[in-house]
């Protein structure tokens, strides 16, 4: 069975075959996020404290630290983003007791992350592309950690699934040169939007399959792409999620402060048979009554974790059926 | 490719491997309904005018229609289900245009409604049981109807999946026998509620697979039953939904008029590649920022129906991304 191991300080993640699906939070990303971008740059940091501390509240067993600002002040990202990884990553393993993933396109960056996360965190990621299996793979052999593989290359994302296939084949064999193993590669076969390409799920649903039967790894996706540009995405999100599941994806790098994607994953534990006693989804269900009641979900979740799974404020409401 | 053909007198619904989840209403039925019940007997038809109307605003594609009143005035169903049967039949398709599915225990009820039901209704059900066997195939054959297969037989439901599908398995042969073919039988494979057997879910998705890729048969479920005895019983059915129709699952008897369920179906044909441009989202999103906006999801549902497919009195407010 595969089995990728994560680690914090005190604190072991298995993604696998046979464990609840592993929601890595994507929020602490200043990609696309301006007023956070600016934050960074100039060294306020409360909004990644906040999200670290929501993200794990609301069911993030992983968390993704990405520090790609692009700074005003010098618009070097080989410069300015090692610094400021080691700083955030020293800043969240200090708030929260989740194994992180440290996520970055700039190699210094990434070898700033492995120096200062504690335990074993992911990285993310490698791709195909020859120039990035040169920088990224020495790292995991060296600080012998799990990777993110997405599944593109020197030609691009390919709209064919098996030319993806055999992207993520490539990865895992290139890995094995380097003596790493299947089970630290945790592959991304990367999710089209709906919107543009309706073979989008279908896709995805036979390479997970394909992925875990014949190079036996473990799986990850980017899910809110599967519905960018339609109208009510986390309905699409939260019915795409239970589908991956079914078909054998093991993680998500998600925004986990969305109940209803959230919903959907404990959900799907449950039908996996992934939730002993139902007892996770029991304690969920205490959240989400409250947030029914018009509680925010971070806050309900906060108020559970606080009062040992209680649903806060709304937690003595009679359950329904 | 597996079809199986329902028609109204104006209506095709096929249930197939390449077609959107067929959606079988399953509120026209007094059986743990005492009001519907007592209605029935006094001749009072209100409530199943009102379901039909809803049930097919809502998406419903088919509807059942089970005439099971236990009457105070006459106890025997042989005697008082058939006329009532008929009855329930000619009033449903004088309001509504959607194939039937005809469900009773009684051979002589489901009879009489195939006598009333115009087109090709689905007749709801057979067993393994010998007894059932002997006669309701009969009538299958002799009103050329699909029928549901449900996978028990005379020794129970087993809790083995290998039995239930080894059921399935004697009834297509059976039926066989008559010249009934097997894209005439939609399986029931038997959904167990997942609080009492923790591998209900998986069971059903592999029996799922199994049955489309060795028997060749489609396949049904009464989908609520999984979620028996849990809280927020909606959102463990509105996972289970897209899971089983990523197994292959191809139409469930349920209530039509939840929002959490419908959308999650809606999302799943999507994800399917069964929703061609993604029409049927983009006009249930519009149904679904009305019932966020506080309108009942059958109100709603009805005046998107009404207005040409906007969302009633919320159909103008803005689209949300």
């Amino acid at each position: 069975m595969t089995r990728t191991v994560l680690e914090s300080k005190t604190k072991t993640v298995v993604i696998g075959f046979d464990e609840p699906f592993c929601v890595i939070g994507e929020r602490i990303n200043p990609t696309g996020r301006k007023k956070l971008a600016a934050e960074l740059e100039a060294g306020d940091f409360s909004t990644v404290e906040k999200d670290a501390l929501e993200q794990v509240a609301c069911g993030a067993m992983v968390l993704d630290v990405n520090a790609g600002v692009v700074y005003n002040s010098n618009p070097d990202p080989n410069v300015t983003e090692p610094p400021l990884m080691r700083r955030m990553i020293e800043l969240v393993q200090g708030l929260v007791d989740v194994p992180l993933c440290i996520d970055s396109s700039v190699p210094g960056a990434l070898e700033a992350g492995l120096e200062a996360a504690e335990g074993r965190p992911l990285l993310n990621s490698v791709t195909g592309e020859e120039e990035r299996l040169e920088a990224i793979l020495p790292l995991v052999k060296k600080y012998n950690v799990p990777v993110v593989a997405i599944s593109n290359d020197d030609t691009g994302i390919s709209e064919d699934p098996d030319v993806r296939f055999a992207v993520a084949r490539k990865i895992v064999e290139r890995a094995a040169d380097y003596g790493i193993p299947a089970h630290d590669i945790v592959v991304d076969p990367l999710v089209m939007p709906i919107g543009a390409m309706a073979t989008a799920g279908k896709q995805v649903f036979a390479l997970v399959r394909r992925l875990r039967e014949e190079l036996g790894v473990n799986t990850t996706c980017g899910a809110s792409n599967i519905s960018f540009g339609l109208p009510n995405r986390h309905g699409i999100n939260a019915a795409f999620l239970p589908m991956a599941i079914a078909a054998g994806m093991t993680s998500a790098i998600m925004n986990p402060v969305r109940v209803q994607e959230m919903e959907a994953i404990r959900a799907a534990n449950l039908l996996m048979n992934h939730d002993p006693n139902g007892a996770e989804w029991i304690r969920f269900a205490r959240i989400h009554e409250a947030v029914q009641g018009g509680q925010p979900f971070a806050e309900a979740a906060k108020a559970a974790a606080a009062g040992g799974g209680r649903g806060g404020r709304e937690g003595r409401r009679r359950r329904r059926a």
